[in-house]
Formats: structure tokens, sequence, C-alpha cells
């Protein structure tokens, strides 16, 4: 099979140790010669974001933050870098603090060091986010990216279990999808399966030992490779299933995304050969399946469809709607017939076998 | 153990395609904007550079191209850049092609637009090289990396099968080495896991077959990705002994690290287990040191320093040079007499175990 592809890597620079990020802020505030640097934060990362930033002058201290980034709170966060002359944001927190910057860097120019807390791997994409009037749009914008990520798993310790667990397995979907997404090539496949074994080792480490660091830096490194690979790869069929579900039925995120993600990678797996291949090895297995589902079980992931408010009635419009946005790419023929069959298995939360 | 790593990834853009090059070359000019356009090209590879600009308009094809890249020629080709009011540089060939084309960007800022038509590497990395007075001096500078890459393997079907074999040896080496080289990190490791499983596909194909475009293909994927790993990783005890019995007894580089590289794996591997499994892995074998040497039984691969230039005698020379220059972060301690026993196993030939 010939190899044709068209491959985007983008640059960026990443710090990666546990209980470092003060000093790598400091390092790295001193990298850019940076002598305005503006914080953002949300109110309840204020104690997070003072330790990290304990190190470094702070002109502004940022605070207004709010989920998928309203407008207005873009506009008022760049008013006051340009107010203050800021010639460094540092965004110290989860996806909204990270999606903040990001839209002041969008408008700017300004460089960014981000910090994240979470698993959200906004940090590591030149992806924005803006809503307006409750309509939320995205765009792509390499100005948006990062310029350095400081990962430091120390702070991810406070996150609650189930949360790392749901979150975490939201990353092994962008993983996974990524094997057959439309922009999918071996370059992002490598990193993808990459991310694939460092969640497979972390996850079941923070469920077993909450505060153990080692599963954590796992979680953490396949987080940002889970991301880097996505952004590349781009949506395939489980996110747009996990799109559409979550869009009509208002449904939890990343519980959603754990239900779905074996369902939708048994229904693929045999018509992708190279892929299963990959992520078996990923998952130390010899079935790309049984490796999912060994790691659900270790991790005691989300099930069935029908625990996050979605009913058996709603399947035949789940289809309809679906049916019409599965990419091109996917390497399995998705019918009203098998994705009805792969729905129904998902709300029962039978296990997924091929 | 703690996961702790500094990783720079260079942003670029690749365009892979087999007998795409010159209609990937059209967009890339438009996608610049480029009117000004500066053809890189050596004399012999003055046809293949018809061949791939064919579509695009040309200011000036430059020809005066010498191995690594004398001074003189380099201020002569920037001087001409400069007189043209060049905007865009465009390579077309193998390393010395390249290096003068980043030799150009370095003192311009000039854009390059590479076109490989070996498995040199360089068009990966920001790495530039200039030889003064027969000195050769080599720094890293970001503005030389080359903005885009458009690999072609239908350029690569003239390489003779023995320089193809050598040369993606060495790329393999490159793979290798990176799991234990100073800067070596989780992302550059699984870059050259990557290149080691696409060059073990790839080089006995090209043996086989040496006009099947599939072969060459997974070669030339494989080379792009050991140069970014190597890029990023640096030179590890490999590359170290390399330098300098090529350097002290003037040994043809290709087939020394070709020969050197098994002892190397075998001299570390039991020390460096996660890297012995997936360099296993990535040969589709149990045991890394054998499943390289599988991939040199069905490539023929050189098997003895004695055959190309270096003599028994020379040993302890070579462990007094090589040892100070060891990198600190080689998994086993080398001692001379443990260097001299890989070097005798290396000039003898014997074949390589663990």
């Amino acid at each position: 099979m010939a190899l044709t592809f068209e491959h985007v890597t983008l640059g960026q620079r990443v710090l990666f140790g546990a209980g470092q990020a003060a000093e790598n802020l400091v390092a790295e505030v001193a990298r850019f010669n940076a002598k305005r640097v503006m914080v953002i934060a949300s109110g309840a990362g204020a104690q997070v974001a003072a330790d990290v930033s304990s190190g470094i002058q702070v002109a502004v201290n940022y605070a207004d933050v709010a989920a998928h980034v309203p407008i207005e709170k873009a506009e008022k966060a760049r008013a006051a870098a340009a107010g203050h002359q800021i010639d460094l944001l540092v965004s110290i927190g989860g996806g909204s603090t990270t999606g903040l910057a990001k839209a002041v860097a969008m408008t700017s120019g300004l460089p960014i060091v981000a910090v994240p807390t979470t698993y959200a791997g906004s940090e590591a994409t030149n992806v924005w986010g803006l809503t307006e009037a409750s309509r939320k749009t995205t765009g792509i914008d390499d100005w948006v990216l990062p310029a350095t990520v400081i990962y430091d798993a120390a702070l991810t310790l406070s996150l609650p279990v189930d949360l790392s667990v749901a979150s975490g397995l939201n990353s092994m979907a962008h993983c996974i999808d990524s094997m057959w997404a439309p922009r999918s090539d071996p370059i992002n496949q490598a990193l993808a399966a990459e991310g694939i074994r460092a969640l497979s080792h972390g996850l079941p480490r923070i469920v077993e030992e909450p505060q153990d660091l080692g599963g954590r830096e796992q979680a953490l490194y396949g987080a940002y490779l889970s991301a880097v690979a996505f952004a590349s790869a781009g949506s395939g069929m489980h996110h747009k299933i996990c799109h559409v579900l979550g869009g009509t039925w208002n449904m939890p995120h990343a519980q959603t995304h754990a239900t779905v993600l074996p369902y939708v990678l048994a229904f693929n797996a045999p018509q992708a050969p190279d892929a299963a291949v990959r992520i078996a090895d990923s998952f130390g297995s010899d079935d790309s399946v049984a490796g999912l589902n060994r790691l659900r079980t270790a991790v005691n992931a989300p099930k069935a469809l029908k625990n996050y408010g979605f009913a058996e009635k709603n399947i035949p419009e789940a289809v309809e709607l679906i049916l019409p946005v599965i990419p091109a790419s996917n390497p399995r023929k998705v019918t009203p017939a098998n994705l009805t069959e792969l729905l129904t298995a998902a709300w029962a939360g039978t296990i997924p076998v091929i």
C-alpha cells in the first residue's frame, strides 16, 4: 500500500518533571526575557497558581476564567493584557484557563507558557474555542499554540480518581480514534500508540494508589500525546458519535467517551488490522479489544450509556444524526443496522467483543 | 522511575508521496506565495531537479554544490540569493545540497523547501555544517530547519542497492543510538521505534526488489524519523565510536556505522531493558539483537571492521580515544576491557550476541 500523507508537526517545547513546575517556569520566563507576565488561573486554582509562579515577577494575576471561553471574558482579558503591556502569558489550570490564554494570544500574538493541571490537552494544540450567545465556535491558528508546556504531575494529585479515570479514558479515545481519523498518518499513529501505552500503564496505578506520582506521570504524559495525535489526525467515528450524543442529550463528556470507545474499537478493529495490532501492542495484549476491556475493568470504567441519560428509544434518532457525519476515512462501512447494533450494545453495556 | 525530560519538537510540514514531488512543490511555492525561487541541486542532480521543478517558475538554478559545504561555496550561494532577491530556497538532492541551502538560510532567514533524494536526513534537523580550511564546524539554528520537506520515494529508485542498505543501516543506527543518547526521552524513543519498524520493513524489500516503490517508501520514511529522533536525542555511544574510527582511520561512514551497530546494541541492551523491548518489538522479534542480526543477514550488511581499513593493532589507540567521549547517559559502564572486547569482535566480524 502506497505511503502518502501530509503531516504538520507543531513546534513546541515540553518540560516534564514532577515538583518542578515553579523552577521550570522561572527558567522559561528568563528564556523569553519576559518582564511583564500575566498569570491566568481560575479562582479555584489561585493557590496552585501562586505556588507555581512563586519564583517569577507577575505583572497581573488574572482570575476571570469561565468554561468554553465566553467572548466577553476573552475581550476583557485581551484588554487587561494590552493595558498592562504584557509580554508573556502564563496559564496555570485546565482547559478553560488554557483556552482563555489562547483567546488573548489569538489577537495579541503573545507567547503562552502553559502549565496544565488536568488531562484536557488543549495546551498541545493550535485549536482555539470561543462561545458567543451560547454558541461555541472553534478554529485553528498557530498563534494560539503554547510555545512551552510545563507538565508537573504533582499538580494533578488533587484530581479525584474517578475524574482522572474518566478524563484519562477520554484521552485514550483521542489516541484510538486517531488510528482511523480523516488525517490519520503513520506519525500521529505512532504518537497515539505511545499515548495508549502510557495511559494503560498510568490509569490503573492511579486507581490503586491515587497519591502515587508514577501513575499520574504516565497518565499526564499519555494525555499530552493524545492531544498531539488528535490535533493532527482529527475526529474519527468515535468522536462524531460522542459529539452527537453529548450535544443532543446533554450527556457527560468524559463518561460518554469512556463508554462508547470500546464499541467503536470492536466495530473498526477487524477492518483496520494494522491499527488493531498497534493498539494491541500498546496495551501489551494480543488483542486490541481485550486490551482495552482489561484496562476498563482495572479502572472500573463507565459501562453503559443508559446510566448517563441516554434512553433506548433515543437510538433511532441518534443513528439518523450520526450516520451523515461518519468520516469517509472510517475503515468499516457504517450502516443504520450496524450502528443501531453498536449503540444498543453501548446503551445496555454489553461487554464489547469482536 | 520518575519521568523527567525536556523535549523540543521542531515544527515542520512533511509531504510524503511517491511520484508527487513536482505537484507538491507547486503547492508549496504557492503556499509561500514565492515569486523568486532559487533551486539548489548538484550538477549530477540537474535532471531530477529539472523534473521536480518543472511546474514552478525558477529565478535561479544553482548547481555549485560540494560535500561538507565549504565556506567559500556558502558565501557564493548567499551572494547569489541576495543578488537575485530570492524569497524561497528549494533544495533538491542529498545532504550536501540541503546543507548548502541551510548555509544560505542561516544568514538570510529565507525559508527552505527540501526535496531529499537520499537518506541523509539533514532536511529534518536544525543542524548546519560548514567547512573552513578543511575543518568542519557544525551548529544548531532553527532558521536552517526546512519549513517543508517533500519526500518522493520515486526519486530514490536510482540509489544503488548497496548504498541504500548502508545508508539505511546508518539511519537505523540513529534510531537505536537515540534510545540511550544524552537527550533521549520517551518521545524521541517512540519516533525512533517507529523508524526501526519502517527501516526493518523497507530495507529487505529494496534488496529483493530494487525497483519496488513500497520498500523505498518505508526506508525513506524511516530515514526521516531517524533524523528527527537523532536530532532530538543527540549522539550516543555508537556515534562516538564511529566518529573516532571514521576520523582517525578515515573509514567509510555508512559501512562503519552498519558494522559497529550490532555490537553496541548487544553491549547496551542487557542494561537498557525498556529500550531493548522497544527495539525488539519494532523488529517484530523477541530479542533486539536477534532482530537486528536477522535484518543484517537479509540485506547482507557489512560485517567486519577489518574489511574497511581498521587493523587489530589499532584497537588500543581506538579504546584510548573512545573512552573519554562515551556519554554519561550510556546504560552500561564502558571500561577499557569491555570496549576492547567490543572492538575486537567488530574488527573480526564475530556474530554479536548478548
